[in-house]
């Protein structure tokens, strides 16, 4: 059986060391794939440690795609498979302005924080202080790309949550991500082909469509996104979200992540964006590390965003470029003027320097942790549990929701929406509706539920499934 | 004949490839000074390519001064040494970053308000306000085109200050008037052709550019922009700063507005750009009525910023829209998320209801026209009076300053440059070089200075004249 030492690992968590070990042999070939793994009881009896450390390793692993389970055989070394599908246009879909205007019961669309939980007196604090202290500074015209502050705040916090090494300068701030993503065409080209995920978050296609861009629509399957068909399509640079996908909420495995960084560094020219929108928010396990960090050809652009871990109505994203392409728009675009307020800039610096980001975001997770839990049991402990299953809980602020029910979809979308539950389908997410495109199964983004909810939640679910 | 070869131009425009290949060869001296060019038909027979490619690629080549015409005659190759600055394509311009890294005793260039002008303790009061009592408000998302009461507060202003009649609907707030005008680029066209005033203010330009959008460059007089021009260049979208030309300070007469909005008129798809960037702060008689007010036929897209009248720092901008273009902008842009932060939103709202706003112009108004009067007197009292002329000096917040000298620009420039003094000089806002060039006039952009340092400037500006 497999054996590791625990001798000198310092102050390094059991499970973290196992871990690493595993993740090692697999990577050096001496695990190779398709190779069963010890079972966790008998692997923990082995190396002298609980069946909690052995299951904790595991379930990173396995979080991280390195390996995956078969129920009720085990765990086994990954390998990687794919799915075909081609290419297609988005439908229009029913997130638009109108659907603002109604008033729902429950949201599980929009990213609206629950206002108990921003932190308004700190942030009116800090604000009021930027207000009293800087006058010079907030009317001096910040550089570029933000001011120096902030974007060195960023990269410590880069650093501390993501281990990515990342000077200040390379960090470009603007106006939210549909702005950053508008500088990239200019910067990338607008005679690029541009490859968006497929299902997907439709404002990244609308954009490139809006720009005259091309761009085409790669399957993304249990693995992340199908990288042959990425190469086939013709494309310069791929839209990926590897942490989190929107909205299956699959976590690109790291064979996959490295398959990807290699389609990019196959010809010159080639770039990835890498959308890490909120991986702050990921409820289980270490977090798997960017295609920024181990992207060692300058092939990646990270981005991210405050618009999750603080509020969506702060206008604050950031990407991260390659310092070639830095030095790049630095010549042809730095003549545009930061789209963010200097005043929120300052108030962010500090609210991240002096260590309130990282509290809050703590504080936040719990509070999703909370609510995600007892949404899941709510569910789990009704009589839902008959005909509901809930995948892909681990990662950001939404799960899926399968109903088996008799009804199609278009009926219980029509019968939640009546009950007043703004809710939307997998299947509207996806551009190529000839792929076998899932059903009865609904993205739950439970950010903007507060747990007195739940109860009437469960109950009008259970009313909009059996009553009608 | 000229032959090109248009293989392999990849997603290249025709008309852009050819213009290329000519510009090239006339550079390289392959087509030299006074050489005749194909006649438009029988070269486009030649090359295999539609009439309309040649006749684009000439008129860019025309517009930026490789080529000229004679009526009835043809093209000719224009003389090279006219071609030591390269034409149409901005020259790098010496607003850029470093120039921010540098400390100026004096700065004519930049748009920094006085810190003590702004309005500090009022805002902080209506933010402190904002974050205690709307909580709900602040985290709802808000419509695509700005919170509404915003929208409102400025509709209201417009009619006090401009007497223009819009409702609220009407405003779209961004982050900035560059954010706008890609919102523009996206909602026009990509395939219309932009005219800028020449001289003008460089960074529109950039922005088309950076957007691989077709722009002419026409000229402006001194009643503002020459519409028989404008009409030759196939232009279909004009950007106008019509209230207060920037740099030359220009008040566009009444006649001329009409003479621009029956051009728009003329045919179908043709809009005005109206940008009225300063207009609060025009110093003496009365506002001449906007373009967008004298339009009766959903022509003109206004805009304007709180860049200026707030500060540069605060990046708040809206526009207009015709009616027709709002419901062209709701179907197709509408899924891109405001710009700016609610925060600031509300904030700016009630900064206006409230009456502060036209308090606070009201009082910079003042301000400036001491700043105005006292700078200008002292240049008149002193011995710069025997060789320096001030123009235009009613409108906004700039006035432009006549050196008679021997001394060369360049030399005049480099004296300012090491005495401290940021000032740029009128001729770096032309594009076209072959026109007439105004020479050793200066661009005095008097919002950041203090009166306290008016006898510095007056000393300085001597040193620089007359000892160096």
């Amino acid at each position: 059986m497999l054996t590791y030492s625990f001798a000198d690992i310092g102050s390094e968590s059991l499970y973290h060391h196992l871990y690493q070990c595993i993740k090692n042999d697999i990577l050096s070939g001496v695990l190779s794939a398709g190779m069963k793994l010890p079972s966790k009881r008998s692997f923990a009896k082995n190396l002298g440690v609980s069946n909690i450390t052995v299951e904790n390793a595991y379930a990173q692993l396995q979080a991280e795609g390195y390996i995956y389970s078969i129920a009720k055989k085990g765990f086994y070394v990954r390998e990687i498979s794919d799915l075909t599908i081609p290419i297609c246009v988005p439908h229009a879909d029913r997130l638009g302005q109108n659907a603002l205007h109604k008033q729902y019961v429950v949201d599980f669309v929009s990213n609206r924080i629950n206002p108990e939980q921003f932190p308004f007196s700190v942030w009116s604090k800090l604000l009021r202080e930027t207000l009293l202290n800087r006058h010079e500074e907030l009317l001096e015209m910040p550089p570029w790309g933000g001011i120096s502050e902030l974007r060195k705040a960023i990269g410590c916090q880069l650093k501390e949550f993501r281990n990515m090494d990342v000077s200040a300068k390379q960090i470009i701030v603007g106006a939210g991500t549909e702005y950053l993503y508008g500088l990239l065409i200019q910067l990338l080209g607008r005679d690029k082909i541009y490859a968006v995920e497929d299902p997907g978050y439709h404002k990244i296609a609308k954009i490139y469509e809006s720009n005259d861009v091309q761009y085409r629509c790669i399957p993304v399957g249990r693995n992340g996104m199908d990288v042959d068909l990425l190469e086939e399509s013709g494309s310069h640079v791929a839209h990926l979200s590897p942490s989190h996908h929107f909205p299956t909420g699959i976590v690109t495995p790291i064979g996959k992540r490295y398959e990807l960084l290699s389609w990019a560094t196959r010809r010159e020219g080639r770039y990835i964006i890498e959308d890490d929108y909120d991986s702050e928010f990921r409820l289980s396990g270490k977090p798997i590390p960017t295609l920024q960090g181990i992207d060692r050809s300058e092939r990646v652009i990270y981005m991210n965003t405050f618009t999750k871990s603080l509020a969506s109505t702060i206008r604050i994203s950031y990407m991260v470029l390659p310092q070639h392409l830095l030095q790049e728009f630095e010549k042809r675009l730095s003549f545009y003027s930061c789209t963010v307020s200097n005043f929120e800039q300052y108030t962010l610096a500090r609210f991240i320097e002096e260590g309130y980001f990282e509290k809050h975001i703590n504080r936040m997770r719990t509070y999703y942790r909370r609510i995600r839990d007892e949404l899941v049991d709510a569910i789990k402990g009704s009589s839902l549990a008959s005909c509901c299953k809930i995948m892909e809980e681990d990662a950001g602020l939404h799960f899926l929701l399968r109903i088996d029910s008799g009804l199609s979809d278009e009926e219980l979308l029509q019968r939640m929406e009546r009950a007043g539950i703004r809710i939307s389908g997998l299947s509207e997410y996806y551009y190529d509706r000839t792929q076998e495109v899932p059903t009865h199964t609904f993205i739950i983004n439970y950010s903007g539920l507060s747990t007195g909810k739940i109860s009437d939640v469960v109950k009008m679910f259970t009313k909009c499934i059996f009553v009608g």
